[in-house]
């Protein structure tokens, strides 16, 4: 197939792109490198060296003669660019990550917040247009997230994408099919509560075939083709607002700084390991809807735990200690998760646990390239609302933590 | 109160803001004039000649010696100078017309619907954004549309914006109060979707207090206020794209053009008289929800008809013929309709009737202003998919109307 990814270079993107590419699939990154602009806004930067989006690329080239294409487009503000490559290029499918990511950094500043609204409707909404104009017929596979849902169910497990309700009617209970409802927690997870009505429309108004990924967070570091060449290395954030729990967990644990567990420590999150997520795709790829079906929409998640068990599975690895830290969140302190993910099992997957994928992490990424971290990036800064930001203060130098509420 | 009418110069906030500048309040209109240039792009009028909005703002202190105050600023575009005139002017109320709100426009081309997903969220979360940061404590009211539920329920009313639902879980069926599923027919209805997933994570984040009406289709010209001076009268649409079904019946039959019914008529929609719209309004603003309480919703309708019976109505009164012409929009041919509209009767709405209002358009608005139709523009052109486009073919004298399916 010819495939198309939109934000090919971002940290599920770029692991994606090579999967497909060593399957023997043309594949295409379209990206405009935000995501490495925003490590610039930040004075942040990747724990594992990375290399410039052409490099990986020609390096790729250099070892297995493959070719990833690049191309530097921004979804979001060149509509029309847009359109024309798709009308020339006409892929078969299009695996679409181009959106921003990050939970806190859609909440740091107000400026922030209206980016990754701007940057997410359109960038998605640009490209079911331009789908529907050029009258390719492609396959859309879109990463969305499990936090749309939010984290306060009633405890039932959450189905994959549809809830069938009864409603009143004056001739008695009638059944009905409707999106399993939101509840989004943070503006970045609000965009992709907002993506899902955007898939929905143009399903049913244009025959659109679209697979909405609703992931889990992801943990890990390489992949089978990541580990080929040093230079096809994968990012790894451990920064406080675009690394993950678990991520930053094992970096906080190979530098001797506590393991920063925000509230309770109750948050029940969904996990999966980035080699699954490039499985996933792939899967969902080779089970696309068909024209004028409903989205099809699947959980992408492998096992679900508590943030301060991680927490513990951690420092037993590691000897690291835990700080029990005010939360910069607005959420549930405690929550339980059921999650199903029969659609992806049914199709073959096979996940990797934490208990045996862990320790590889600890070894082959935080503690060689441990010299590399910042600790003034480790701390999470971003509050959720103004009442928050004033109760939680954080020192710059990571040394001490505390509430002055 | 100090109230902003976003979109003031419009259709609904034109009216909307002499209303409330009549009973005393001080009333600050922002408007892009958006509309005005939408109908030099289309190279259409209002039926009705329109001043500028400073001619019209002055013309209302001559004869009341009331200020309304005009800003020209463009929501979607404009974050920081919205930002700074909230602060600088901290409105008790905010009432938020300002979003692209023609279906048939958002759907004409690609680029019209890009402009209208770009327009209405960005404009929608940068006022919800700048109102968290200015930190202001207005009370926004927002037009929404009764379109975002589709027309295709399965009979039961439409309750105010929420349902219970029944959800199983592993100790039995749980009650859980959602937000009714939204199921939009165009892109402009979408955007209606999109903003209530917004107006829910502001209130439930920030606290922000929010009323959301969703309205039927509106029809009359007049209010009060505008019967007051000959340049004080409101815009009337008449064409394909912005004309709303009943204005467009009394035009076609006040010269002479048959009523073009698209498809059977059978489908079923709510209205509401623009006089009872702006009293709307004024009750929303008397009654807002508390600091932290859910968003309150509103069906902002008087009464549901079928297409086919409006325009059996118009031809009786006027001795119209009725044209069935072939649907350009992608929806259910018929459709039964059940509204809820509690809420505004309970605070004291004593809805206008078709009945008792229509003869009235006729004689001051359709006949009098009949000579400043242009036949051309009549006809509903933009179609919902490139199937239908092909199969709905419009005659542009608007004499012949076929199809060549």
């Amino acid at each position: 197939m010819k495939i198309a990814i939109l934000g090919g270079d971002g940290f599920c993107g770029w692991p994606t792109a090579l999967h497909l590419s060593d399957q023997g699939h043309e594949v295409h990154i379209i990206d405009n490198l935000s995501r490495r602009w925003i490590d610039t806004e930040l004075g942040v930067q990747s724990l594992t060296p990375m290399d410039s989006i052409q490099e990986r690329c020609r390096i790729w080239k250099q070892e297995t003669g493959k070719v990833i294409g690049f191309h530097l487009l921004d979804l979001a503000k060149e509509y029309e660019r847009l359109r024309q490559w798709l009308a020339e290029e006409a892929p078969d499918a299009i695996v679409h990550f181009a959106e921003q990511r990050a939970a806190p950094y859609s909440m740091k500043s107000d400026r922030h917040k209206v980016y990754t609204v701007n940057n997410n409707v359109n960038a998605t909404h640009n490209l079911l247009t331009a789908m529907v104009e050029t009258g390719i017929d492609a396959h859309l596979v879109h990463l969305g997230t499990m936090g749309v849902y939010g984290y306060s169910s009633v405890g039932a497990p959450i189905p994959e994408g549809y809830l069938d309700v009864e409603i009143d009617t004056p001739t008695g209970k009638k059944g009905q099919e409707i999106l399993y409802p939101t509840r989004p927690g943070s503006v970045y997870h609000m965009t992709k509560s907002l993506d899902q009505i955007l898939f929905q429309f143009y399903a049913q108004n244009d025959g659109l075939r679209i697979t909405d990924l609703h992931q889990g967070i992801v943990w890990g570091t390489h992949t089978d083709q990541t580990r080929r060449h040093p230079q096809l290395i994968n990012r790894f954030d451990y920064d406080g607002d675009y690394g993950t729990v678990l991520n930053r967990f094992l970096i906080q644990a190979a530098i001797g700084y506590p393991l920063t567990v925000h509230g309770t420590g109750g948050q029940t999150r969904a996990f999966i390991h980035l080699q699954d997520t490039v499985r996933c795709v792939e899967l969902a790829l080779s089970d696309a809807p068909a024209a004028g079906a409903r989205v099809k929409i699947f959980n992408q998640m492998t096992e679900t735990h508590r943030v301060r068990d991680l927490a513990e599975m951690v420092a037993k690895m590691t000897g690291a200690e835990i700080a029990f830290l005010p939360n910069p969140r607005k959420e549930a302190a405690e929550n339980d998760l059921i999650v199903k993910n029969d659609n992806f099992l049914a199709l073959g997957l096979n996940p990797i646990t934490l208990e045996e994928g862990l320790l590889d992490e600890v070894v082959e990424v935080a503690r060689k390239f441990a010299h590399r971290i910042d600790r003034k990036r480790v701390p999470a800064v971003s509050a959720w609302t103004k009442d928050i930001a004033g109760r939680v203060e954080t020192d710059p130098e990571g040394k001490r933590l505390k509430s002055v509420s």
